[in-house]
C-alpha cells in the first residue's frame, strides 16, 4: 500500500486511523456480525452510531439546545432550494455571491421569491470578500445568505456580514469544522460533508428550532422539508448510514485531536507553509486577496500556462494528486483540509521550491 | 469474525466477497494510492467506476439504448415528489395501493394535482394484490403508479397492471435485480439500492428518454428535475461516489452468478424452501395470499403474540438478526435478498421446524 498526498477540492482526503477502523470493521462491526451498511437504520446497533455522531458533533462545535442537527441527502445544491422552500416566508431573501456556488444559491432562489444580489465579488472573478458591514440589507429579507468559505476561488469571509438582524444561513461545506464558529451567529449553517469530513452523499444542516415549521412554500416536498427530518431524528427515510457512521469516526478523531481550536492552530500553521512560500516565490503566486485567504484551498499559479500545466504533470507524478486549478480559474489549487497531514504541505513546499530552480 | 444470518428488510445483507473487496481497497483503490472515498468525482478514476457500473447494469437488466440510467440521492421517499413534478403535465396521474409506500406515493401525488387511487388492497392489509386486469385508468392520467413489491407485507406483482396505453412508473426497491424485467414496459423504473443491492443512500432511476424534459411543474428544484441529472451523466453535482462504487461490485457480482435468468431461479429456491415449510407447519403460517407471495419478503406468524415474541428472541441468540416483522403487521419477517445465502434459508427453516418441535 502506498497513499498519495491528496489534494483533491472534494471528495477529499480522510484520516488514515479512520480508513483503517472501517476497513477493519467491515465484515463485522464489533461483534455484530454485520457490515454497518447492511445494518437495518432502525437497529439499536445504528441508533447508536447516529446518536454519537450528533452527541460528538454537538461537542465539538458547542451546538447550543435550541439548533437541531439534521443529517440530509441531495448535497449543497439540493439545498439551494430547500432553503429558500422552508425559510422564505416574505418571499424576499438576500444574498452576497462570493463565488459559483454562492450564485448556483442565489439563481436557484429566484425561483421562490425575490432573491436579492447585495454584494458580489464577481468583477475581480470572485478573488476578494467584498465589505459586508454595511450592505443594503432588504427590509422584508426572511434571510441574509453566504456561502462561507469559496472552494474554486480560495477565499474565506474572516468576518461574518452585519445582517442588519436578518437570519444568516451559511455554506460552510469546504470549512466544515476546519476551525470553532459561534453557532448561535446563524439561523442555519450547513455543509456537504465530502471535503472537510467524509465520503460524499451528505449534508449536515444545523438550524434553529424555531425556523422549522410547517408553514414551507405550497409544492414543498415532504423530504425537502427541514420538520419532517427534525421531527424524526433524520431518520424518516433511509438515511446515508454507512456516511453517518464515517462522519462520527472523524469527530472522535477530530475530539483525539484537541478539537476544532486545536484544527484551527493547525491548518493556520498549515496554511502558512504554503502561503509564506507563495509570497516569497519569484514564479508561483496566490490569485486571492491576502486578507480573504482561506485556511482550506489555496489557488496559485505561475502567470504561464505552459508551465502550470507542466507542474501540475510533475507533480502528479511525484505523488501529489489534484493539484490542477478549477477550469474557471486556471493553474493550481491545493485543497489542504484537516485531514491533510502538515508533512503533506512540506513536501509540496519542498517539491515547488525544487521545480522553482529547474524552471527559473 | 462471526458473521450471522442477517434478515433486515433494508439496509440488508451484501455478498461477503463484495464486502471483503472494499475491505481490501479501502486504503489504496487499485494503486491509485487512496480510498474510493477520497476520490475526486471528476477524475479520470471514479469515472471508470461510474461508467462501469452503468455499464453492467445495462446488461444485467437488458436496458434499451433510449432509456437513462440515473443515480440519485434522496431515496424512494423524495421520488414519491420527483415523479409527480416532473411527468404530471395533466395534472392527473393513477395509483395502486397495495402498500404503506404505495400508499405514501400516492399522497405525496396529491401536493401536485390529482392523484387517483384506481385500486387498493387495504380493505385485507395489504396482503394480495388487486386484479389489475381491467382497472378504471384515468383517460387524462399522465401515468400509472405502482410499488412492484411491497416490503412489508410481502406482496408482488405477478402480472403487471393494464394501464391501457398510460406510461407505468414502478418502484422496485425491494425486487431490484432479484429476477429479469422487461425495461420496456415501464416509463420510470426506480427503486432505493438498500435492500437488494448496495448501501443506503442511493436510488437508481431508469427513465425512458422522452419524459426527460425541462417542462416540469413550477418550482421544481434543480435537483429534482431528471433532466439536470440525465445531461451530466449523474454527475451534476457530487453524487454519492462510495454507494456507486459498491453497487457496481454488486453488479459485476451478479454477472458471475449468472445474471438475473440464473438469479430469478435461485430466488425462487430459497423462497419455495420457506413457503413449502410455512404450508406444512402447523405452528407457522404466511399472511398472504400464496398467488402473490413475494419471493423476497416473507413475513410469517404463528397465531399468538407471546409465541411470536418468543420465537424473535430465540431465533436471535441462534444467529438469525432482524426477523422481528414490520410493527404494522406483526409477527415475523424474513427478507430473503440476492445476498441471503441458500443455506440462511435452511438453517432458518430448521430453527422453526426445531422451535415447533420444542413449543407445540
Amino acid at each position: 500500500m502506498s497513499r498519495v498526498y491528496n489534494f483533491s477540492a472534494g471528495p477529499a482526503v480522510l484520516p488514515e486511523e479512520v480508513l483503517k477502523e472501517v476497513a477493519d470493521e467491515m465484515m463485522d462491526y464489533r461483534g455484530c456480525g454485520m457490515s454497518v451498511m447492511e445494518m437495518s437504520h432502525r437497529s439499536k446497533m445504528f441508533d447508536d452510531i447516529i446518536k454519537e455522531a450528533e452527541k460528538d458533533l454537538r461537542e465539538l462545535m458547542h451546538i447550543p439546545d435550541n439548533y437541531k442537527v439534521l443529517f440530509l441527502q441531495g448535497g449543497a445544491s439540493q439545498q439551494f432550494a430547500m432553503i429558500p422552500m422552508n425559510l422564505m416566508k416574505n418571499r424576499v431573501a438576500d444574498y452576497i455571491v462570493t463565488g459559483q456556488w454562492a450564485k448556483k444559491a442565489w439563481q436557484e432562489a429566484q425561483k421562490y421569491g425575490k432573491a436579492n444580489k447585495i454584494a458580489s465579488s464577481e468583477d475581480k472573478t470572485f478573488s476578494y470578500i467584498p465589505d459586508c458591514s454595511d450592505l443594503p440589507v432588504s427590509e422584508d429579507a426572511d434571510y441574509v445568505y453566504i456561502c462561507e468559505n469559496n472552494t474554486i476561488y480560495g477565499t474565506k469571509y474572516k468576518e461574518l456580514p452585519n445582517t442588519k438582524g436578518k437570519i444568516l444561513v451559511s455554506d460552510v461545506s469546504s470549512c466544515f469544522l476546519s476551525e470553532p464558529i459561534d453557532v448561535t451567529k446563524y439561523g442555519l449553517v450547513y455543509g456537504g460533508v465530502q471535503k472537510n469530513i467524509g465520503p460524499a452523499g451528505m449534508v449536515i444542516a444545523i438550524i434553529r428550532e424555531d425556523l422549522i415549521t410547517e408553514d414551507v412554500l405550497p409544492g414543498t416536498p415532504t423530504m425537502l422539508t427541514y420538520k419532517t427530518h427534525a421531527d424524526a431524528g433524520s431518520l424518516y427515510n433511509t438515511p446515508n448510514c454507512f456516511c453517518i457512521y464515517v462522519c462520527g469516526k472523524v469527530f472522535k478523531w477530530l475530539k483525539k485531536m484537541g478539537g476544532l481550536e486545536a484544527m484551527k492552530e493547525r491548518n493556520e500553521k498549515k496554511a502558512a507553509i504554503l502561503y509564506d512560500f507563495l509570497d516569497q516565490s519569484e514564479m508561483f503566486h496566490g490569485t486571492v486577496e491576502k486578507k480573504d485567504r482561506s485556511l482550506m484551498n489555496v489557488p496559485f499559479v505561475t502567470g504561464d500556462k505552459e508551465l502550470d500545466a507542466k507542474f501540475v504533470k510533475e507533480s502528479q507524478e511525484a505523488g501529489f494528486e489534484n493539484l490542477k486549478g478549477h477550469r474557471t480559474v486556471g493553474g493550481m489549487r491545493a485543497s489542504i483540509y484537516n485531514a491533510m497531514p502538515m508533512e503533506g504541505v512540506e513536501a509540496l513546499v519542498a517539491f515547488m521550491k525544487k521545480f522553482e530552480e529547474e524552471n527559473r
